[in-house]
Order: structure tokens, then sequence, then C-alpha cells
């Protein structure tokens, strides 16, 4: 029982929150700065839209894509190392042992008390392996259908976040009318999310809120200055 | 010397590599589809230009100020863990002790075997509490400056990346007519990206080549066909 609570206080970012994380910030991030910036440069909000869903079917695409093969990567990763491992704790004990010494002799340890542990994983070669893995490479096994649901979830992030800030140009044909509802309402969506963010990752809120705010408002100041530069 | 080849063979790509294929992944992808899309919906490459540097500041900016929060929060949570641990190693030893009997029990240890360890981290409990941080959580000490520099080699890596697509924009009025020669440079810078990143990274680089090719593929055609239904 204690050992439940113990675990708990130690808080992890489970992988499917991560994956919301990295697509919602950016999904609410990207898009809102370059409708913004667009509207520095161009008054029609339709050409907005336009230029907002192809950023969005874009950043969608491409950040989902690139986490399906992240997450493809650190499996096949996981596994020709511990190929590797397995292959020398086989074949180079002598060179695998002093590997485990030095681990426990950074602790203090003396040969002594280590000679049981190594004299243990030469009895049972896969647990050295899994020792070296975890300990020696910091490795853990990857879950093998983490690529799929990684992509859709940092997709479909995406796509939530960056739909929020083209809704007001639905509305209003003006631009640069739109862009001022579009504002007010992705602020509140970051400021939100910002804030739930903080409570699962366990940062503080109200700073993580105000933290997610800045760099929507800085990124969609700079494009929009940029886009009224260049465009305008 | 032997050790030093040993280690050699187990690659990590470091930070710096890690940020640069971060910020260069979408770089490259985000803009090129973008200003395809766009290309799908409007003739004129002035405006698919200026759409294009728009995303490249917002995308820059969210993705570096992201990647500085990042490791900010990687380095507070750091230390929050180490401050928790420090504390649970004076306060609940009796917890703490049983936690690293099941680290080693899990590998076939026996109490006999683990009672010497425990009592060499009581008598030192800074190394009992770098053992807990590094084997029991898995947690390494973060640089302190990595903030600055993480932020910076993301959004440099994404302007260089998104500022190829954008060439042939220049030069070609017509946008239609630049999108094919986009679309090749931007080809060709892929395959270079995804050949180089699948050296850097161990895994093998025509097949990495090939996966950072076809992201860029799907992403700007899914687009280009949403931009030419929506706007065209």
């Amino acid at each position: 029982m204690s050992s439940i609570i113990h675990v708990e206080k130690h808080f992890n970012a489970s992988d499917t929150v991560r994956d919301i994380v990295i697509g919602m910030s950016d999904g609410l991030t990207v898009p809102f700065a370059l409708a913004a910036g667009l509207t520095g440069a161009i008054a029609a909000s339709s050409l907005v839209l336009t230029a907002g869903f192809a950023e969005i079917a874009a950043g969608s695409i491409a950040m989902g894509l690139g986490g399906y093969l992240a997450a493809k990567g650190d499996y096949e990763h996981y596994f020709s190392e511990k190929k590797r491992e397995e292959s020398e704790v086989k074949e180079l004990p002598e060179v695998e042992k002093n590997e485990v010494s030095e681990i426990f002799k950074e602790y203090g340890l003396t040969d002594a008390e280590i000679k049981p542990i190594l004299e243990r994983f030469e009895e049972n070669p896969k647990s050295w392996v899994d020792f070296m893995m975890k300990h020696e490479l910091g490795l853990e096994e990857p879950d093998t259908k983490r690529g799929l649901k990684s992509a859709i979830t940092i997709a479909l992030s995406y796509i939530v976040g960056g739909i929020i800030p083209l809704f007001a140009y639905f509305f209003i044909s003006d631009a640069r009318k739109g862009l001022v509802i579009s504002a007010i309402m992705t602020l509140i969506a970051l400021f939100a999310f910002g804030f739930v963010k903080g409570k699962f990752t366990g940062a503080k809120p109200f700073k993580s809120a105000f933290q997610t705010i800045i760099i929507g408002g800085i990124a969609a100041s700079v494009a929009f200055l940029l886009a009224k530069f260049i465009g305008g």
C-alpha cells in the first residue's frame, strides 16, 4: 500500500498526454500565428481560411507521421541495442562485467560487494541483458503499438488546436476584424491548454498557462509584422 | 581503451543533433506543404511567399520557444524529484530501502546479496540519492544551458529548412510553375536530410531518406488537395 502511494507521488506524464501536448501546443500556435500573419497582408478572410486549413493539413500530417517514425525508431533502436547486449554478454562477458562493476563503483560499492551481483548475472544472462538495457543504456522496452497511437493522437490534437483560431474567419469576412475575435478565442484556449498541461505535467498551472500564451503571442506578432512587411 | 571503443558502438544522437532534426524535419515539410497547398488555390507567387514566410516565422518561434520550455521543464522536474528523493532517503529510509531491494530482486539477487548494497547506501546518502535518480526514476542531470541552445538550434534549423521550398517562388511569379521547381528542390533537400539523419541516428540512411520524402510528399499533397477544394 505504501509503495503504491509512493509511486504516485512521482508524476510522469503518460505517453498519450505527452502526444496531446506535442500536437496541441503547435496546433494552437502555428495556424493562429499564420492566420494572424496573413491578416497583416491580406484583407479577405477566405484566403486566410484556405491558408489556415492548408497549414493544419500540412502540420498535422508532418507531426503525426514524424511521431509515428519517432516511436518506430525508438522501437528499432531498443531491439538493435538489445541484440548487441545479448551477443556481448555471451562473447565479451569480462567487458560486460567491468561495465556492471563501474556502475556500482560509482555509488561506492566495493569489489567484494559487487561480486555476488556479477555471479547472479552470469547464472542468468537474460536478467543480465535486461539490467544492461535499463541501467547501463537507460532504455525501457517500448510499446509496439505506440507508433500508430502516437501518430493519431498528435495529428488529432493538432487539428483540434488549429481549428479554434480559424473559427472567427468563417463568420467574419473582413480578416482584420476576424483576427480580433480569433486572437481572443485563441488566447482563452492557450490559457486553458497551458493550465491543464501544467496540472498534468506537474508544473505550476498558472505559470504554464502564462508561458503558453506568451509563445502564441510572440509567434503571432512576429508572423504578423513579417507578413505586413513582405506582403503589405 | 577497449572500454572507449565499446562505448562508441552504442550510438546516442547528441542533444544538438536531435534539435537540428526536430527543427529541420518540420521546417522542410510544413512550409513546403503550405506553399504547395496554397498553389492549389492561389495563382500569385507573391502571396505564397508571404504565407510561407509567415509560416516560417510562426513555426520557428513556436518550436524554438517550445524547445526552450521543454528543456527548462526537464531541468525543474529533475531538481524537484531530487529534492523529494533527498527528503525520502532521510525521512523514509525503510521505504527507500525496499525500493532498492525491489530493483535488484527483479534481476534475481537475494536479500543476503542486497544487504551490503543497502548498508553502503546508508553510509553515503548522496550516492543513494544519485542511484535512485538514475536507476529508480531513470533521470539524468540535465545541462542548465540547454534551454537557450535548444531554442536557437531548433529555430534556425526550421528557418533553414523552410527557406529551401520558398526559393523557387522568388524567381517564378506563376505559383504553379514555381511549385514544380519548389517540389524538385525540396525533394532533393528532404532526401539529403533524411540520409544524413539516418547516418547520425543509426538508422539505415536510404530507408530514412525515403521515409522523409514520403512524409513531405503526403503532407504537401493533402494540403494541396484541401486548399484546392476550399479555395479554388
